[in-house]
């Protein structure tokens, strides 16, 4: 319980203004981008790295829960104050500190949003991968704590690929550097990599250490139609096997292309069981070659019709439908809950099977989409959420599609947290005296288990 | 101490054949590559992860010191038993349980030695890319445990970036896994990454998977003298703004070049203050235009001469002057302490450039190369051993390095570790608070300080 003299002392801390209590500001901040919510007692919108350290320093001499935040569009219910207490928002520490064209590094605070980044960085040439779908809005640190992926990750990785180094306020409110600018670094137990993908529950990041790369200097696309699916993820291997690695291979399943048509009208191939699509980057000469290997090969795969582009408008017109299927589903049924399974690649077709049987039995239309050559499947369950029944049927629906993915070697998440929303889950995923790891760690650094509680780990 | 009942209880684990007691036996297992020795009371080889995990489960309920060890190659003194004890030697598990063509991965014991594996999965068309020194002698368990680097690790990265998964037997005795086959996997903490460079004293990595790439198809090489180490420096910033990411850029300075030269007497460029060898590799077409670019690049930045290596003996005789920096050190002394500071790119010509001025102060030869593109050096000072005032002042200009390092944002070590010869130091890199966070996540993990105990940290 945050008593009215903590709230006065928050005020001391960051600032009259920037601590939050009336019942309509809290409701800002009790839910993310699932359908999960809970309100919570004081919202605190720090400006600097001392301001969090006190303010997280309160909090744990007083045991009151604490969660830090971004902008909220975490897809697993990771930064929802299940518990109350005090939501920590980061977006008020907007600052780029340095974009380092040398070392080709960016020092970033948690509140940065990623597509700024991005548009900062690409003045100077530089290229910073990870794309996830909400890039628009979504903060650095919010992609730092979950670890974002996003569709470039086969050739550019993921979030945890670029974090160099952190600035962490522990829940003791103690402050410590980790990493740095060094590429290679060897020095003592990986405790970035620790705090990348730890969803807010060991400590708060308030400043980042990001590599960068160049810009690719040139880029170029293949769309692909498939009667079977089995050719589509066979082409995908064959094309890695080659020694081509495309930016992006994007898959679509039938009722996703199916979807998408009726949305776009575009004439897209309603019959195909597949979509590719395939984009290669890099120097001229290079992507030029490629291309020419990757369509060869969707025409030795028996892909129909292929189209290639090579101009920025060409792609722009393949990718369009791809970039629709979010907008589309909604026209189907009012709700969606987008999953994000990962298995294993050779696992894709039997999965997506699998997925598309589950759809039949529960009676749900199922759209499956996401990165094929990695793995990483979102499939999308849509459905009316005024219909408890057939919220019921999704609930079972989602636990099937867990299941489908452990039992081919996958995990629970590729890129969108455990959260609230798969925490009953992990034991499919993760044996026992794994999780019992994990919660050593949590307790060893946060004794008072104040930080973000009640997230990852089922209780026991 | 290993009393002689719990001899018998190993050998009923293991065998008695793979217990070794005798003192000649011991002192095999007495040392690493470092100048630093202790015997262990016991060397154990076991066989299986079930004969891992009941040596350990032993060690942890008598509370005796256990030290994992593969072929001994690091350089930091991370698998000499210091405090006595077990050495655990993997060196017996030396399976490579699969090479998955489809996931593009393998799936390996510890004591894979590293080339073997390179060996198998280049007959595949693939490629494990890290590649140490020792890459002909040293273990895939050794590598996973120290973190180990190489050449390649600009382009291609260290051993950490292909480690997707490891069962691991903890201090308990238990056996967990981690990680898996699926390329993006944010389920839970990243415990793979937090095992992999804690020098065996989380655990014990008994199974490894790991990421495989495919087969560069084509590579070539420059290589270019400069007059003036800046404008080398210069040129690595130049060719990696310019979006052309080598596979190698090794730098050797100018006391290495004439250490060489004496050794082969080929006629390398003795006046030069620095040499740079670049290498490129991918498809065909791109390795000769980039190849292109290069050469320009070096044109441009006043190197002379400069050669081009296109095909794979050209290729061999551009790189033996590299291959021949170590056996020419001992023709000038016949010890040496290979050094490991890594540092922010933009800061190498500044660093050479002090060690230099460390090698004049210190009155002693200090040859100075390594992987200029992702700032590691490796100075390598030269002395004798049997000369107890020379061993001071190597111990003094060792700490003058770590200084140097440390002044412009650079890390202890690079790629070798930090184990016993390093430890004093730690303080110079990492604050006390995230030193303490490392020691409270050892203390959660091996509350009885079994695993390799005495390496990373200062006592304190």
């Amino acid at each position: 319980m945050v008593e009215p003299r903590l709230i006065e002392e928050l005020k001391g801390i960051v600032g009259e203004k920037n601590v939050l209590t009336s019942p309509e500001e809290l409701l800002c901040y009790s839910y993310d981008s699932t359908v999960l919510q809970h309100l919570p007692e004081v919202v605190v919108l720090p400006k600097t790295t001392d301001e969090v350290a006190a303010s997280v320093e309160l909090a744990n001499r007083e045991k009151i829960p604490i969660v830090p935040r971004g902008a909220g569009t975490n897809l697993a219910g990771g930064t929802i104050p299940i518990q109350g207490g005090i939501v920590l928002s980061l977006t008020r520490m907007t600052q780029i500190l340095e974009i380092d064209t040398v070392n080709v590094v960016a020092v970033v605070q948690p509140g940065v949003v990623t597509a700024k980044l991005q548009a900062e960085v690409a003045k100077k040439g530089l290229y910073y991968p990870p794309d996830p779908a909400s890039l628009k809005v979504t903060t650095i640190g919010g992609n730092v704590g979950m670890n974002a992926g996003g569709p470039h990750a086969l050739k550019y990785g993921v979030t945890s690929d670029y974090v160099m180094g952190l600035e962490v306020v522990l829940p003791s409110g103690a402050v410590i550097r980790t990493g740095g600018k060094a590429i290679k670094n060897v020095t003592g137990y990986n405790l970035t990599q620790l705090f990348v993908g730890s969803e807010g529950t060991l400590g708060v990041v308030t400043e980042i250490i990001l590599r960068l790369i160049p810009q690719p200097r040139a880029s170029g696309s293949v769309l692909a139609a498939f009667s079977d699916l089995d050719d589509a993820a066979t082409l995908v291997n064959r094309i890695l096997q080659a020694g081509v690695t495309p930016a992006v291979i994007e898959i679509m399943d039938h009722l996703t292309i199916q979807t998408v048509d009726d949305y776009l009208q575009t004439g897209l191939p309603r019959d195909a069981a597949a979509l590719l699509l395939i984009q290669v980057d890099g120097v001229r000469e290079a992507v030029e070659q490629e291309l020419k290997i990757v369509a060869e090969m969707c025409q030795d795969a028996k892909a129909t019709p292929i189209e290639v582009a090579t101009t920025q408008d060409e792609e722009e017109a393949l990718w369009k439908a791809r970039r629709s299927i979010s907008p589309s589903l909604t026209r189907v049924r009012p709700n969606k809950l987008g999953e994000d399974i990962s298995v294993p690649r050779e696992a894709i077709p039997e999965v997506i099977r699998r997925i598309q049987e589950i759809s039949r039995q529960r009676d749900l239309p199922i759209v499956i989409f996401g990165h094929i050559s990695d793995g990483n499947l979102h499939p999308n369950i849509l459905f009316d959420q005024q219909d408890p029944e057939e919220v019921d049927r999704v609930e079972a629906a989602a636990a099937d599609i867990f299941a489908a993915s452990a039992a081919v070697g996958g995990t629970l998440s590729g890129e969108h947290g455990i959260g609230l929303l798969k925490k009953k889950y992990l034991s499919l995923d993760l044996p026992a005296e794994t999780i019992e790891v994990m919660r050593s760690i949590k307790r060893a650094l946060d004794p008072n288990n104040i930080m973000n509680p009640g997230k990852i780990f089922p209780q026991k």
